[in-house]
């Protein structure tokens, strides 16, 4: 039996911290504000945004709403970002994906400024994660870092496999993990890799981010790992009233048994994602206003 | 016995290819244009300076140099870059590292525009390649996939390990072989790695990039293993003239009884480095003028 790190816990524990760090930065005249701009009808995009919004109000984050209709043009929409940009008011753009119709994520993405870009996409961000001098970390792979920081596993000199190198999770992920201060000797996997079994067989940390269904099994998983499963994939399941549920790229039951610590889906690294969008927005203003990040 | 992997013969190769490129492109009308940069009197600064000015003479590349004194403040610095971003008829910029006094190279690096940075130092550049766009990779991992790709060594579900986490050699490298088309899967070890010798010991490819002198003995390296060697190491040896020779971070002589393949040192990955700044500098002309780059 493993013990269980809970997604749940920890960003709620995150928030509660964010809003005492809120409060002392108002009393600097510091009101950190994120910019929100949701683009057509996408009901699952709705409620994303709606998440967004209710966690800036409960810690005291000022958001601003955009919503545009699905006809906005590539034009329109790169506007309004600059507008953003260079509005001192806002701190941080999130600006809800997938786009609608031909809208083009990655021109958008690429107007964005990079200091306001709380989502971590622009590449000029990925590079500094690349060369050692993080500043936004994209949420998933800041979040799978703070639940391993924060259930005190220690990663100096372990073995990291990382399963899946996807530019926004596995690559930031293993890049992260093996950088100073972090320290882990991190292997990458993927489809293309050879006795894949083997390989993660000796990961004393295993992050599965794969996007395949219970994909990780107990043969796979080395007595006494830390597994944390990035995965959330909808299945089948005629006996949910929805006829489907969720579960992760890890075969929970069987990999719990083998495993120290595991994350569970949902429940894991999903809430752990606002959580860190909402520090990513907060260290933008601390930024912007001259301030070092917060110390997490 | 093992096949040496020459990077003289590799660029002089490339070379070639390039001369022929660059005719082509004079009869478009481009000629490919590298400024390069120079401030103070470093002497070991104005053997690079020059061997990489010939080289560009060599390919038919117009090459404009800027030799500035050592009271060269910031401020003129970044103003002559700036002035180079903007001319329309220079395509690539060079400025020889390490800058003398108190000149700040990452802010200098950072004024680069990321369109004509064709050393692979700007953050945007490390970031198209974190996520799977290259577009300038540095010189000395781009050095290091031509000598694979051209000696025929298939990376794809092969065991790579590099040695090193360098922002500029062991990170893109590493990076560059796990990703789509090379498809490694790749470990990257460092200095806080446990049993070393066990990891590099199961590589079919070890890339040496610690900065070690003949750090890799045969003991670390499976057999028949690609051994790549980075490292460029001054040691004492009385034999010699000058009192010293260049080593790399492997131990050649043992590693070359045990590998497939191996580079030396010098001869090696070195004489890439040149060659690889001229394709980013006709593949910026390129790019300049709405071409595709190169196929190389």
């Amino acid at each position: 039996m493993s013990e269980i790190i809970s997604g749940k816990i920890i960003s709620a524990q995150i928030n509660r911290e964010l809003r005492t760090e809120v409060d002392q930065l108002k009393t600097k005249g510091i009101e950190p504000c994120l910019a929100v701009v949701l683009v057509g009808e996408d009901p699952a995009s709705e409620v994303y945004v709606r998440n967004k919004k209710r966690t800036c109000e409960e810690i005291g984050i000022r958001s601003i709403g955009h919503n545009l209709p699905d006809t906005t043009t590539q034009e329109e929409l790169e506007t309004l970002v600059q507008n953003l940009n260079s509005d001192p008011v806002i701190h941080g753009i999130l600006c809800q994906f997938p786009l609608p119709g031909d809208l083009d994520e990655t021109q958008v993405i690429q107007t964005f400024s990079p200091e306001k870009d709380v989502d971590g996409l622009h590449p000029m961000n990925a590079g500094l994660i690349a060369m050692g001098q993080p500043r936004f970390i994209s949420c998933t792979p800041y979040g799978v870092l703070q639940m391993l920081k924060r259930s005190g596993i220690s990663t100096s000199g372990k073995n990291a496999v990382v399963l899946g190198r996807s530019n926004l999770v596995g690559r930031p992920i293993a890049t992260l993990l093996s950088s100073k201060g972090w320290d882990s000797t991190v292997t990458v996997c993927h489809s293309r890799t050879a006795d894949l079994a083997e390989v993660t067989s000796k990961a004393d940390i295993l992050i599965a981010a794969i996007g395949i269904p219970e994909f990780v099994t107990k043969n796979m998983v080395k007595k006494g790992a830390v597994v944390i499963d990035v995965g959330i994939n909808r299945i089948d399941d005629p006996s949910k009233t929805k006829g489907s549920r969720l579960v992760g790229d890890v075969a929970f039951e069987e990999v719990e048994a083998k495993a120290s610590f595991i994350t569970t889906v949902p429940g894991g690294v999903g809430p752990m994602t606002i959580a860190m969008l909402m520090v990513n927005t907060v260290n933008a203003s601390r930024w912007q206003n001259g301030l070092t990040e917060m110390n997490l």
